[in-house]
């Protein structure tokens, strides 16, 4: 049977235990829409046409949910796309909220990213899409 | 200073400790195309306009690296988007490939999600858009 390819990321997983920092993290600090708040579960924010989705993996991993446990626990990582100037920007209104760049990289194909890291140590970065020769 | 809106999630990560394994089951049963390949520490696909990441976490939490470190154990999540038409293909195509579907679950709003699981144990999911609202 011929599926059709899979062209779209709906939904990305971080872990942190602190659900109230990383509500205040992505909402005001980041700008992101709270979609959803289950206490003491999770926090799923809206960014653009697809979701960020934050766990605390000790209670995703519990099988009391209708959907399949997961939970993960250590550093994770994910990338926000931005367009050159917008990433400029983004460095800027991070150190205005006090969040310290961990890395500043120019890549060899001219692509750049900054990277920092959220209330779960998560390293988090915004990048041009060119790093990945997409538009 | 004004950052413009984050609204693009540009890589999503996922963490398997089988780079083989990962790079067999993303590339041949869900048909991802292999953008790089790093022995022992990484595998990455290109999924329409944003990446997948998949790293062996014993190696990327290791210094040794330009980028930042990171590396979660236990399963993860996230979810790839298709319409209703799309996701039914992907569930046969799945049975095909011996891919036992872990859940189905039709959402209150009409949505759909089928779980299944990748060699890391994460559990991945594809779900139609209108789950969250989304075109």
């Amino acid at each position: 049977m011929n599926a059709p390819p899979l062209r779209r990321i709906l939904e990305t997983a971080l872990y942190i235990e602190d659900l109230d920092a990383a509500e205040t993290f992505y909402r005001d600090a980041l700008g992101l829409e709270v979609i959803m708040r289950t206490d003491g579960r999770d926090v799923f924010f809206r960014c653009g046409d697809s979701m960020l989705l934050i766990f605390n993996p000790h209670v995703s991993a519990v099988p009391e949910h209708r959907v399949p446990t997961h939970g993960a626990h250590g550093p994770g990582h994910m990338a926000f796309g931005a367009d050159a100037a917008g990433l400029e920007a983004w460095r800027a209104r991070l150190q205005e909220h006090g969040i310290p760049i961990e890395r500043d990289i120019e890549w060899p194909n001219g692509a750049r990213s900054i990277y920092f890291r959220d209330p779960g140590d998560n390293s988090i970065e915004i990048a041009t899409p060119s790093l990945w020769n997409l538009a």
